[in-house]
């Protein structure tokens, strides 16, 4: 878009993933809710790792996976979140700049660690996912610096920014920021969970300040509190300019006005950790609406990507994405 | 073995591995010799990281490799080794314990970090090593508890702990106890260069301490200064007790006395990063030594685990090591 320094911003919990295999077993002894995101306190964080198998750590977090993504495809990025200036802040800040993500939210100095999110991966490939905040709970107002959300020409927020209590804050005024310099927002709904903590303001975000909405198929359901995904469409259809569904192996709906795309899923041979799917599906996405793709192909940018996520481990890209793209952008 | 409270206790350099993805331009440009480990310093590892692509950390380590795959095996596993109180020495802690490895070495509370070794894995699955030692300088002969050196069957030493000074002499007097106990002294080579820069001591090393010698092709080659595997074989024979000896995809040489065994290497669908290979190779072997096996056997269960390792990123493992041995330990 002209006049722009970056295609996405994205705000988010700047967060590092310490994923392990687990079962199902260790789950339910553990009382961990299967393939949703729990919150959890500095001490359950440190009972629960003690528990946990031997871990892999790889820079994670909504937005920020969504982020690199979009770099790593060749597209123009900036990341606003907060970690504490240790080691894994700095692997946190070393990994979205390794793919050329402008990342310049101050680190903390005191307090809190850097965030990190406990991953527990099923034989079945589905995620569990613990996540202390640590530093994220720092993030306000203040680090939005509203010349990068005026010249990007879309805003991307993540839900989980609403369970801190002043992401909130920088969340909203990143919104207005954005819609006054007649940006886009796009907002990930997350989380089921996340949606039925803050129900009510998602539901006001999504009419008054979402252009873009992203959300899987429990999320949608859960802003609503609907049965079925066809009840969940109808709300959303009108509420906001794109909503992009998805519905893991089903693939995704796209509708737009009347305009409405259902594409299949892209074939994986073997699905092995479904951790960051949603945040895949969203950059390849949102890198095709920024390319001026047609929605179509932006749903197709976005399979291709989840697709490639949960063939690997962890939640970061481990290819040559413009490589595999290639084909779609023509 | 009666009388043991460990199979294997492992001395080496702890480490956390930093592995990304790069290509042969890269290394070229930053003069890294290619399949090599190089010891770094602190300003040389921060200038390079800065350059390195985006990241994934795992608990690393040679020795330390070894002993977390043989408690994976099932095997009862010790490891000394020193890390910073640190978050990188809290994930190598966990880590090792996590598999079930005691390892009660203290951590140091000032002074360097916990040691991370820069992994550069390029499109032929080549690993190409840069390590900062960091904490590791400070291993010394106090770290070593003679009591879990006498109560191992096998005292097993990784070559790299000759490059941190003070290690070299833990190194000595873990194997000086372990024989005046009647236990058994494994060292792994570690690496051409390693070899290349303390060849004496290891040759004395061999011919007076090490009852199970293992080595790469390039190291033994290095060991005794020859151009040819069978020149090696030649001079490594009768000079301890058992010689294991890999060749990558050539497979693997074990040699005792007038005994000797040749074995394939295993079939690897897709070889993702070498990293660790030899690592895995002596666990397997070690894991079969201790449970009584035949040399055979243990040649083989070797290169089950190297196969494994080799599979996938990082030099941990990453499936159900039990269930891939079951047919070989019948």
């Amino acid at each position: 878009m002209s006049g722009t320094q970056f295609d996405v911003v994205g705000i988010g919990n700047a967060i590092v993933d310490v994923l392990a295999r687990t079962d199902d077993h260790f789950l339910a002894q553990n009382r961990l809710s299967k393939g949703a995101m729990t919150i959890i306190d500095a001490q359950t964080a440190e009972e629960l790792y003690g528990k946990m198998g031997p871990g892999v750590e790889v820079s994670g977090g909504s937005a920020a996976n969504t982020i690199a993504s979009i770099a790593t495809l060749g597209g123009r990025g900036a990341f606003i979140g907060k970690v504490m200036d240790d080691q894994m802040g700095q692997v946190f800040r070393h990994d979205i700049r390794a793919v050329g993500v402008a990342f310049d939210t101050l680190s903390m100095v005191n307090g809190a660690p850097t965030a990190r999110s406990l991953i527990f991966v099923s034989e079945d490939a589905e995620r569990t996912m613990q996540t202390y905040l640590g530093a994220c709970i720092e993030l306000g107002p203040d680090d939005v610096d509203p010349q990068i959300i005026k010249s990007s020409h879309i805003t991307y927020l993540e839900g989980y920014l609403w369970d801190p209590q002043q992401a909130k804050e920088a969340f909203i005024k990143a919104a207005k920021v954005a819609q006054q310099a007649g940006r886009q927002v796009s907002l990930s709904l997350s989380d089921p969970f996340c949606v039925d903590r803050h129900r009510g303001e998602f539901i006001d975000l999504v009419n008054s300040h979402v252009d873009i909405l992203f959300a899987n198929e429990e999320e949608i359901k859960s802003l609503y509190q609907v049965d079925s995904f066809d009840a969940a469409l109808q709300h959303v259809k009108g509420h906001c300019e794109i909503a992009a569904l998805t519905r893991s192996s089903k693939g995704s709906i796209i509708i737009s006005g009347d305009n409405i795309h259902i594409l299949d899923a892209e074939k994986v041979e073997k699905v092995v950790d479904t951790t960051g799917a949603g945040d895949a599906y969203a950059a390849g996405f949102l890198f095709g609406y920024t390319q001026g793709k047609d929605l179509g192909a932006c749903g197709e940018l976005g399979g291709i990507l989840a697709a490639e996520i949960i063939s690997h481990y962890g939640a970061r890209p481990d290819t040559d994405l413009k490589e595999l793209v290639k084909q779609t952008l023509g």
